[in-house]
């Protein structure tokens, strides 16, 4: 699996080729996503061969981009060896797929049917791929993404997400509980998600405008971050089971908070 | 990742130490919910010499369990190289962690708060074992699997589970749409998911005995077994996303159901 170089010296094979600050994503799927919702972000593709790519060369052509010829061995550098990309593979520049914080703050018109994640320390793609996801089917208006102990947006988590990526907002913030103030100052309420929260979840309707925030797959939500939120949302569950997978905790709140705010 | 050998032909580095049909689980915390839950279906450990483990191997010895020293070549034959299994290394038997169909229904005691979940051709270990956990924290009576075109319980299912493989009963079932009938005979609501179903998930209050039945990651319920369900169920989203993930819908409908069934 290939992941955005933060730390280029965890992936010595990639040394050579190093492209910088860019993303690689693949399989038709997340390529046709990134083509009809965020063609700008798109840099280089590349198509295999094999036939079954003739309407994605079309759309491409379309929109004045070239598809160079992937070769295997060129495929395996950029999303490893084991990964199923379909003969499809392109890399995206991920500061046009991110926006800043504050940029998309003057840009958000808020009411009570504005709701935000903000995921704290996830550290396993699969979580925030699927978090994008659900977040994008829920009606999230987007997701808030800190720089420091947190899973980057990189290929597979493109692929987990369906593409979605491509349609929430992805908003980069800095440092958490600021990005919680600053947001409560807007008139957004603070929900921390915990085990040990004092609000039942399924009594909550999420009458002004939300913010969410998922803590760590293992530590769950940090303290400090709990305290500057204003509700513990607590999602009841058997005795016998200690906790919830991450983004399966996320999208039981999403759920909850949609039947408020989406119409079926 | 280590998979239960079905076909061996497609691990053939394990050919040589074929262990038969037993599953490789891995973690402390795996195997703490098998000594706790199911003992019985512990058939092996492997400890690595490491500190650490001081607290296991008095339980193991409490349970007159003799663990086996790890030897690193040994643990990447079992669970692969790639696969953080913090010197804890244990096999199961799956015949003894799967229970049979009618062996269970024989002993389930059906009223208005009995669920049951169906996975019908699941084919990603990550769903399967996410799914496990959300029936356990939900409140599931069991969990049911098909034999063919479906995720087998492997380890990399169990380490999902969070361990909840021992704690919700795993149902071992030959066809599926028989079983959907069999079920209904026995005053079960049978209801499928599927994004273009009739009723709406966010108005269903599951007064009966329920079968939920969640299908394939790509291709959803077949439409076969949707002809033999009583209810439809929609996920209401957002018009600008296809689709959930497989594990996502089901801890949705799981969820709904525990509004009315689980106490908090």
């Amino acid at each position: 699996m290939f992941q955005k170089r933060f730390n280029p010296r965890q992936h010595k094979r990639f040394d050579r080729n190093d492209h910088g600050n860019k993303i690689y994503i693949y399989g038709k799927h997340a390529l046709e996503e990134a083509l009809e919702k965020a063609p700008h972000t798109i840099k280089k593709v590349f198509l295999s061969a094999d036939a079954g790519n003739s309407e994605l060369r079309s759309i491409l052509s379309k929109r004045g981009i070239t598809a160079s010829a992937m070769k295997t061995h060129d495929a395996s550098q950029m999303v490893g060896r084991e990964t199923a990309h379909q003969g499809v593979i392109a890399f995206i520049d991920p500061t046009s797929l991110m926006v800043d914080f504050r940029t998309f703050l003057a840009g958000l018109k808020i009411d009570a049917g504005t709701m935000l994640i903000l995921l704290d320390e996830l550290t396993d793609p699969q979580n925030v791929g699927a978090i994008i996801r659900s977040a994008a089917a829920f009606g999230a208006a987007g997701v808030l993404i800190p720089p420091h102990h947190q899973a980057p947006i990189t290929g597979a988590v493109v692929k987990v997400s369906a593409g979605m990526v491509f349609s929430v907002p992805l908003v980069s913030i800095g440092n958490v509980n600021q990005t919680v103030l600053a947001l409560k100052e807007k008139g957004f309420r603070a929900y921390g998600l915990d085990m040990a929260g004092t609000r039942d979840i399924r009594e909550e309707r999420f009458e002004s405008p939300s913010l969410i925030v998922i803590g760590n797959e293992g530590e769950g939500i940090r303290q400090k971050t709990l305290e500057h939120c204003d509700v513990a949302l607590r999602i009841p569950m058997s005795p016998d089971c200690e906790s919830l997978n991450a983004s399966v905790s996320a999208a039981v709140v999403l759920y909850q908070w949609s039947k408020y705010h989406l119409k079926g």
